[in-house]
């Protein structure tokens, strides 16, 4: 393997302090940059005849997925192999769980074993921030990565969006301000979607215009009840938006982010004025239960009125790019035939960019200076 | 690791051109011998104290396997970690299937994580071969590997019986030409055999006289509505079976193969005739649901009338060998003294050859010219 | 990665001939020191910066784990890695078992693949046993490690359960002598525990005093049939126990050997006099289909009376310290707080322990000069 001198170049110059990726929400402008630039190093070392750095050898990384999971896990398991990690697959179907086990305890056996990160995917919103706070408290210097906990936050997949974003506004040096003023729509199930919440945070952040927009049942249920939070002027979402991500973030308070400079989203009950004059799209995955829920009238429906299609497009900026996290339903968040059309659809892209943003999460975690 | 110089050799005197392997229809005698020839070097890495070769380090092998299976998935994933090739495992249970993903986004996702070559099993006939066309289609120099689709082709199992049947009669020089004039008796469960279609394009292609016998209900079922292609003085099968195998075989007109300089099979009802000077016997397995489909009246009746037995093996040369893809019903396909008795069986040769094979496949497609 | 010295010059005197670890029955003192001494350097190794050696580079361990399991697959798991073997694993759900294969032939499929050990683990008493005697019937040097089988064994937990004991008492130098006349309470389910039959194999060959308690009916049912065979003075339970053990293990009569020579276990039906002045305890899982079994009343019930509480560890020496093999009922076994008192539980040094102590087993074995 050579010797992976790029990455190393731009490690050399900064220092990484945080120990856990739990959530986006009180994430530095300096930490964002420092993960796109990382993970452009790691994009040249996939790009190289043999995609593999020394940089994590015999390190573990525990891969704890209590909620199935193919993509995410994959993605991880391939970043850890890429670093020369070694690896280890929680399975929850042939767990100790099931023999009553806790979580913490679970967590606390892969530590015993030697994991030096744990990646960490759960259905309940806040396991993650628990075993991290577990494993402050047991003083050991073991990282926990989010990987997606319930409706709270999949700080990853927010990461690997902007990645694939700033890339394509500027591929050698993707980086947070080039999103400065860029209209960015948000469709979908917004009540259910930790990817939402956290590329909320990050777009933020940003400086661009986030919007959002989905049928009224698939918004957030506080915001009906606190509606009167709601700027009728300026159809500003900030109070309401910021007490839901409140409810889930216990770190949004922290000293070091100062709330009041970003630019805070727009809500709409119909997507048109979303994606007017939009530079990006990003469709959010709608989980087929939400009809038994009640939730929904039919996929066609849904399709009808906030479905991304070529139609629909024309509102936006000619060079609009639409993404996913995945898997889609074609045909329902986006026409099949859009989905696959290079001219429009980050999707692929988004996918390679996920290995290269992982490696760099793994690798800026694995030499934390906290 | 030792530089691994004989496969090397071999490699250096040969131009592979077939990015996937997908069918044996259209297998050309060369292509045969390379694989022969390729697995033999293998084997001899295979042999040393140290079983690992550098060839395929740094490239990723997608092992999708949207039906479940351990055997053959264990020896694909023994024989990419012998290539020193990370591998990745899709595991059905926990998978965005149920998620309403399409297989085909399944595997573009794959792609776009880095896979360099994929190797899939489903249950529906055709998928590998419309995965490998949306590669084509996509231009990106991924090589995707049929490890069993439906009933179709099963061409790597197919691969390891020739590897192990060509060892047999020259160990250091396996090779097709070995097999012309012998007698091979394939018997069992014809209809639903994937491992039966591939080997009757390779054997036939050998030059080996290919002998079927079964029930009449599980013979394919294409095979009673064109009964009229039966010439009955010769009761020659040829036109029938190429008929049946035309249907799942779109590569088979290639303008490379000459179909007619081969042999063609020959269908018994009974496995007295099959059997009788026999140089090798081929059992398949007999799956149990046939059963409830009400296709077999009993496993006793099967076995005693195409049951693999020490008597019966009195019909066929002295030297016979008996072969089975395995898991093996033991007493049904074949006696259980007669499975562990080395003078006869070739079972436990068939799972070794099976490394040393794959390994092959996957080193040719990684190197692929095209 | 650095020259394993450490184990290499312990190794240099030592000769290890045993090719399989199935049980404790017939375990030397001089094999006892041989694994505490290759687990003590093995976790030297695993204190350096890079946690791995080439001892059993290119070498493949089949995990063939039957029945499900995470903690003690992951832990085998890991050791293999950190040896540098390759592993492949064996999943029951998605296995040719559910296609009617043998367990034996599972196994030979694995062999025939190329495995140079395998490590078992099956519902069923006796299944490694049997896979072992299979491997010695056919000639081949594969070696079988039992992971757990039935009711009947678990030697590698009870030897990183005497490894986590004897490095207590002495760090550098773990050894079987240093447990001579302590007392250890094992508390809990007696009757279904293989762990607990390990480890008072091992206990008893070290000089320990082994204490069990438990209630009535979760004592091994023989005793009660055999009771006669109880010295009513001693509270003996030598003859009774030995018997059971006997059932089990039919390599006891090794004439290499000196039962006599051993201090045997005493039994009570109350935990008191179990603890009484006791050095450690070792409390074991209470599986809780056993109430449904109606073998127990309640798990309160079980709790009040066989718990491990701080009042009872008043009973025990100042510095007694509570094992269990995991994972863990919380306040069933144990209370809560006391599992997690550094002061008194050594559950996550035994989970730590388990990956030295098994890489110990998987590197004498695959060292074995028989």
């Amino acid at each position: 393997m050579r010797s992976p001198t790029t990455f190393d170049n731009v490690m050399a110059t900064t220092t990484w302090t945080r120990r856990h990726i739990l959530s986006l929400a009180d994430f530095l402008p300096t930490e964002y940059d420092t993960v796109l630039q990382t993970a452009a190093s790691f994009r040249e070392v996939l790009s190289r005849r043999t995609k593999k750095v020394p940089a994590l050898q015999g390190q573990v990384i525990a891969n704890l997925f209590f909620e199935p999971s193919t993509r995410t896990r994959s993605s991880f398991e391939l970043a850890a192999k890429r670093l020369s990690a070694d690896t280890l697959n929680f399975t929850p179907g042939s767990s100790s769980l099931s023999k009553g086990e806790t979580i913490l305890d679970t967590a606390k056996t892969y530590l015993a074993m030697g994991a030096d990160m744990m990646v960490i995917r759960h259905r309940e919103a806040g396991v993650p921030q628990a075993i991290a706070t577990e494993m402050n408290r047991l003083g050991v210097r073991v990282g926990v990565l989010n990987a997606g906990d319930g409706q709270h936050e999949h700080p990853s997949q927010a990461l690997l969006d902007l990645f694939t974003i700033c890339s394509l506004l500027d591929f050698e040096r993707p980086r947070l301000e080039l999103l400065a003023g860029k209209k960015i729509a948000i469709v979908g199930d917004l009540l259910h979607s930790r990817v939402a919440r956290s590329n909320i945070w990050s777009l933020t952040a940003s400086g661009a215009e986030v919007h959002l927009a989905g049928p009224p049942t698939l918004v957030p249920q506080l915001f009906a009840e606190y509606g009167s939070g709601r700027d009728e002027e300026t159809n500003n979402l900030f109070h309401t938006s910021s007490f839901l991500l409140h409810t889930f973030s216990p770190t949004q308070d922290s000293p070091t982010r100062t709330q009041d400079s970003k630019k805070t989203p727009f809500l709409h009950w119909e997507i048109e004025p979303a994606l007017q004059d939009a530079d990006f799209v990003m469709t959010l995955r709608l989980q087929k239960e939400r009809m038994s829920a009640h939730l929904l009238p039919s996929l066609r429906e849904y399709h009808q009125r906030y479905g991304i299609t070529r139609d629909r497009l024309k509102l936006c900026k000619p060079d609009i790019k639409v993404l996913h996290p995945g898997p889609v339903n074609r045909g329902v968040e986006i026409s099949s035939e859009l989905m696959d059309d290079p001219q429009f659809s980050l999707i692929s892209q988004q996918v390679t960019s996920g290995v290269a943003v992982r490696m760099a999460l793994l690798y800026l975690m694995g030499g934390s200076k906290i």
